[in-house]
């Protein structure tokens, strides 16, 4: 393994700019980004289509919980049978590995700081913000109608809680998963993007 | 008020060298550093001897809750009789106040993020890790015996934890509360001052 690699996760609240955030940084630094790509090639992979991950992300996570990291099977409680969402789960998992096994990258969401997390040298990241601040970019950046901004905000967040739960047993959020949090709100964008690319240099 | 002026605020898990961090920011920039030295101007101003505000702020605050930022005496909910521990809490709030007000500089500790929430350009940071890391930190670096470390960082930081919630009716460690969160056991002391450098600028 090349020990000059560099892996950054990147959790995020929505409306945070995490994503972006994460973009920037990848393009500064010249490596790839993992965002919305992974659905892409999770489908290819299982065969499921595209749209169908896409809406399985967004809501929350149901079935039996397992431990992601051994994959399903007779675990120490129980035998879990792994429903579609675990399915998907478990193929964004392996692919996430093998492109942190295989390159500098960029990768947000996905519980990918948990994925990763016996991955040495990895800098984990969490996004977040108030959340007046974050509904102004719900509205602005993703088209989010005004009138329904707050709530989706929550909804999504809510969903993102839930996800990392069930598939991590961790409370998502939690600063201690992470090597610095952000408030992207009132740091800005571009300065959050310099400040992980110092945090980046201190794990190198 | 000069607008370049920089106070930092740091709030910090026992034994995650939050403190030392401040003292080493301060030192860079050529700034005060208001840490213990708050008790001894805290004694100085109320007439109460430094041990025992020490000994105060070491334990949990007990008594009535009230609005601090408001002062004591007819609240919207209660008539508040301030404690010994409270006018101690209030008298530090002041001098908190009128150092910021005056001065660029680093505060540790004494809920001083809620205590100028108001102040514009003030950076409030937060400093975690660990629990293992920080009970290394508090054997080597405040020489409690090993036997008794892990059971002292529980205690001070549930100390903590109360006397914030007591005083600011707040989570101690959200991190909603704070521009950025530092896991100094993975980031380091020396890369933790320098992110805050980056940090420092963003806000100017």
């Amino acid at each position: 393994m090349n020990d000059k690699k560099t892996v950054v996760t990147i959790s995020r609240e929505f409306g945070s700019g995490g994503r972006h955030i994460g973009e920037l940084l990848a393009e500064e630094l010249g490596i790839g980004f993992y965002g919305r790509v992974l659905i892409e090639i999770a489908a290819e992979k299982s065969g499921l289509a595209p749209e169908f991950i896409k809406e399985t992300e967004k809501s929350a996570a149901g079935g039996y919980l397992c431990d992601v990291s051994a994959g399903f099977g007779y675990s120490s409680t129980a035998y879990c049978a792994p429903s579609v969402q675990d399915q998907v789960f478990l193929t964004q998992s392996r692919v996430i590995r093998e492109i942190a096994e295989r390159e500098s990258c960029v990768i947000v969401g996905r519980c990918a700081d948990y994925i990763l997390r016996e991955l040495p040298d990895v800098l984990h990241v969490f996004v977040y913000g108030d959340i007046e601040k974050r509904t102004e970019r719900a509205i602005s950046a993703y088209n989010v109608p005004s009138e329904k901004a707050l709530e989706e905000v929550k909804k999504r967040d809510t969903a993102r809680a839930k996800q990392y739960k069930y598939y991590t047993n961790h409370i998502w959020g939690d600063m201690h998963n992470y090597h610095i949090c952000i408030n992207s709100g009132l740091i800005g964008i571009e300065n959050s993007v310099k400040l992980l690319r110092i945090a980046i240099e201190s794990r190198q």
